[in-house]
């Protein structure tokens, strides 16, 4: 029997390879088995190709018996599934659904694998994808059709905080599935979470010139990310692509997979509720040892590790120094590393105990507005990101297609005229005619000055633009947690107003909410500074490059004057 | 009765108001009488507006009674029509049809208006249209479809020589319509011409370094036509444009009004036939008070005028001295020299009495071969100006549209980014807002600079073109008339060989070749050292100009990226 697949969102083909599906519409696979996180079927229109296995459910007798296994929100009881079937906003993952437009990997955080089979041979297979049945097995009915992740904090909030409301106690909110609620913050305001802190484990957010901000990371350092090359194994049947990385603070090359970088991603992710962690680089599924591909994805790594390495928190983190030290050749260590970060207690809402803060609380009103205003300012930021990534892209491709081939052509009409006047053999005329066969090269050699350009000034913009607007898709999380915490903080007081609660209890969510407000509001003020960094540069170096390729255009221009000078 | 007319051409329309027309097609027209030698009409789809008076005959009953009324060609039998309309490459006028795609205006030698009217109110007044009947009147079984002025030249010239060998004489070509008969060259060949020439119409060629070349003019002059200026009269009922021209050699300025230019080009067009007279700027029914078009036809006329005053036998004809100098106001004067070159009696055949050759005959063989090169050649000029006039055409079109538009795309985008940036209140963003928002602008500058670029470096080109591509289309005429009469010099010379010619009439047909042939190659010579110093100076002006525009997109780009400074 043919293995069948239901879509779970609309997936457009970018790539030669890729097969479109419509939400719903059923696929026919030929193999459960992920290549890298791709499936290969038969779409209902007949056109066979690779489709995200992240982006379907394999239909099965069994799928609603194996559902839940091996969950993380195992606990969840079945019947809440019917009852928010049809909250559009609601989200089954840790990360909402990216809008299509937006053209992002699509984050996920899968169970950790069971063993530590490091030698399969994808640089990133998922495992999400072998475990279909979690991947939103139940979800079967699931309205969302890929609202942006903007549209989702925003209405499912004020649902769930009115739910919350109508109950007379500060209980649990009913949507198992609110960002609030998995993420772990939920469960810290309540008074829930507990683990012992070791002083290395703690986070400091102090009061800056600005407003609240993590304390600078007393060891700074960078890391490069140097000849991605491509390496084989099992006698060459199998190969990937492996990064060699040299962190400024140990000085000693590692060499680290794309799977690696993605299963760091996974554990950053989990541990830290209220850090935008930046996304790594979109997967691919053709063309994976393309140089151009290649080429994008170390760009796109740098840009991560920069991030990262700069960021105060996620620099320090273990499992990112784990990632950053331990030898390549090191089996041993690097297993015993990675089992210590699947294990690590100090994730979610636990993070938030690893918090210290100042003495003085924030005004959890002003609070409410600067996040309200940063809000505001993401959202009109990642409309603008994305304009300028359209026009961006569109201004490379008509270099690179439409402006090469009007100099070319201009090029060639005066190379033909030096030809024609090549038929006149007056001496007088030779001169000419080789100037206007230099201009000729010159306006073709311009020509490919646009297509190399985009290289230059545009790729680097779009690697900047991707990196944030990976963060643009982060913050509603984050904003979530911070706001749930602050309708907790609202909810209790009004229950003590009534008699319903101890102020002492009402005090404990409030200091607890404090501290989340604390976090928060550091990361936002880590995101506008390192905004204003990277788009500065970046907008520099767009300009430097645009200036340098205009110069050369006209050097060559200059040269093909200069051809007439003896003419 | 509704006035109706068949069209003699294929007519595009090319302009709003223009209507299209297919060769035979009958059009109606509102009236007879053309504007500036448009005719308003109606084709046979229904689509109505104006349509060149002179691609149309008008259907009369009287059109074959009235048909070589005041006709040149008066004296050809009407015989001789039908047994040369199957030729598809006979013309019927002094000038070959156009190809289409040229564009050119097409030149017409009308018979002289036998009044002095110059009070008419329009600038390109045809008097061919006031003549139906006269043009090409009896041809309305006219095969030639277009042909180029090239093939024009080459197969009619053989066919029509053969049909000379195979009478047994040097007698007339059959074919009354080849440029060759028409021009007068035959004539001159034949012996028939005669005429005084004054000392002061001699027209000496010499030997230069490179050849026969016209002896230069020993007072050289230039010409300035400034502020072409509305004119109106009738109470501004009527009005026309006015061109100040001022040449060097009289110091003396004088207003010429477009009709003026036109009458001069017919008189220069029937007086030499081996000379390329320059084409006057294209007609243009619409828009003719309109700054571009005003401007481009200035632009035209004066490229017409340096060519014109830089022509060693143009600059000094007597018709184009009277153009030049006689007074604007003087109205007795200029009538008197009108009349003068009306009657002018050294046109044509007796154009080449005027000229005096060195001693030394020009090897006729050589000459052919030169002729043979030139053709070629000339063809070959012909096909790659019209790829450099389509290709920079098109590269103008491009940078006002395509071009201007991804550049303000991209400077929106930019702005659009810098406004959400500026939702952020941190006091840090502000100089990067700033300086973000700049770099739009700058942007959108640089695509203004793209619409006003063309021109500046473009249109000079694109006017050396249209001047160069009428030239072109004089040659094969030109080539006609030396072809044929070297076809005369063979054929006597056989009819000498089988005694049926006295060597002595052999000799004179000889010699008057010689004296065509230096003509010939004294214009030839002109041409190129006139299209070297003409090409050179516009494809330095060229690359000037781009130089120029690419430096000023750079500093544009600079100014930007100096706001980013203290950001």
């Amino acid at each position: 029997m043919a293995l069948r697949a239901r879509a779970l969102y609309d997936f457009n083909s970018e790539n030669p390879g890729e097969i479109s599906v419509k939400e719903n519409e059923i696929v026919t696979l030929y193999s459960e088995q992920d290549i890298e996180g791709w499936l290969e079927g038969t779409n209902s229109r007949g056109a066979r190709g690779l489709l995200p296995a992240s982006y379907v459910e394999i239909l099965r007798n069994d799928t609603v018996s194996s559902f839940n296994n091996n969950s993380r929100y195992a606990n969840v009881p079945t019947g809440a599934f019917e009852s928010f079937n049809s909250t559009p906003a609601s989200t089954f993952s840790a990360y909402p659904a990216l809008p299509q437009q937006q053209q992002q990997q699509q984050p996920h955080q899968g169970t950790p694998a069971s063993d530590d089979d490091w030698d399969d041979d994808w640089d990133d297979h998922s495992s999400i994808a072998d475990e279909p049945g979690v991947v939103g097995g139940g979800y079967r009915n699931y309205e969302g059709n890929g609202p942006s992740g903007y549209s989702i904090s925003t209405s499912s909030m004020p649902r769930g905080a009115q739910q919350a409301k109508s109950s007379a106690t500060v209980s649990r909110n009913l949507n198992r599935f609110s960002t609030f609620v998995k993420s772990g913050g939920e469960a810290f305001v309540l008074g829930e979470a507990s683990g012992f802190v070791k002083d290395g484990d703690k986070i400091c957010v102090v009061m800056g010139q600005y407003g609240p901000e993590w304390q600078e990371n007393p060891y700074p350092f960078s890391c490069t990310i140097d000849d991605p090359t491509k390496q084989t194994k099992f006698k060459g049947m199998k190969s990937y692509i492996s990064y060699k990385l040299t962190p400024t603070h140990t000085q000693s090359q590692v060499n680290r997979r794309y799977k690696h970088f993605d299963w760091l991603y996974a554990r950053l992710v989990e541990k830290f509720p209220v850090i935008s962690v930046p996304h790594i680089p979109e997967k691919q599924a053709t063309g994976r040892f393309e140089e151009d591909f290649i080429s994008k994805r170390r760009r796109g790594l740098i840009w991560w590790m920069n991030h990262m390495t700069s960021h105060p928190v996620l620099a320090r983190c273990d499992v990112f120094q784990h990632f950053l030290s331990c030898s390549s050749t090191d089996e041993k260590a690097w297993k015993q590393g990675k089992r210590k970060a699947e294990k690590d207690e100090m994730v979610g809402a636990n993070f938030f105990l690893t918090i210290s803060t100042p003495p003085a609380p924030l005004d959890l009103q002003d609070v409410e507005s600067r996040i309200d205003g940063f809000k505001v300012f993401s959202k009109k930021m990642d409309d603008s990101v994305i304009q300028v990534n359209a026009t961006l892209s569109e201004f490379a491709r008509k270099q690179i297609a439409g402006f090469k081939k009007e100099y070319q052509k201009v090029g060639q009409s005066f190379k033909y005229l030096s030809q024609a006047f090549e038929m006149d053999q007056q001496s007088y005329s030779i001169g000419l005619n080789q100037a206007i066969a230099y201009t000729g090269e010159a306006y073709e050699v311009i020509g490919d000055y646009f297509v190399e350009q985009p290289k230059q000034d545009v790729d680097p913009v779009m690697d900047l633009l991707a990196l944030y607007q990976g963060h643009l898709t982060n913050y509603p999380d984050i904003i979530h947690v911070q706001k749930g915490a602050l309708t907790k903080v609202k909810e209790s007081q009004k229950h003590v107003e009534e008699g319903k609660m101890e102020s002492q209890h009402a005090d404990g969510i409030r200091d607890r909410c404090n501290i989340i407000s604390f976090a928060t509001m550091a990361e936002i003020q880590y995101f506008h500074q390192t905004r204003v960094r990277d788009f500065k540069s970046q907008m520099q170096h767009f300009l430097q490059q645009q200036i340098s390729f205009f110069q050369k255009v006209t050097g060559k221009l200059e040269e093909a004057l200069q051809k007439y000078d003896n003419a």
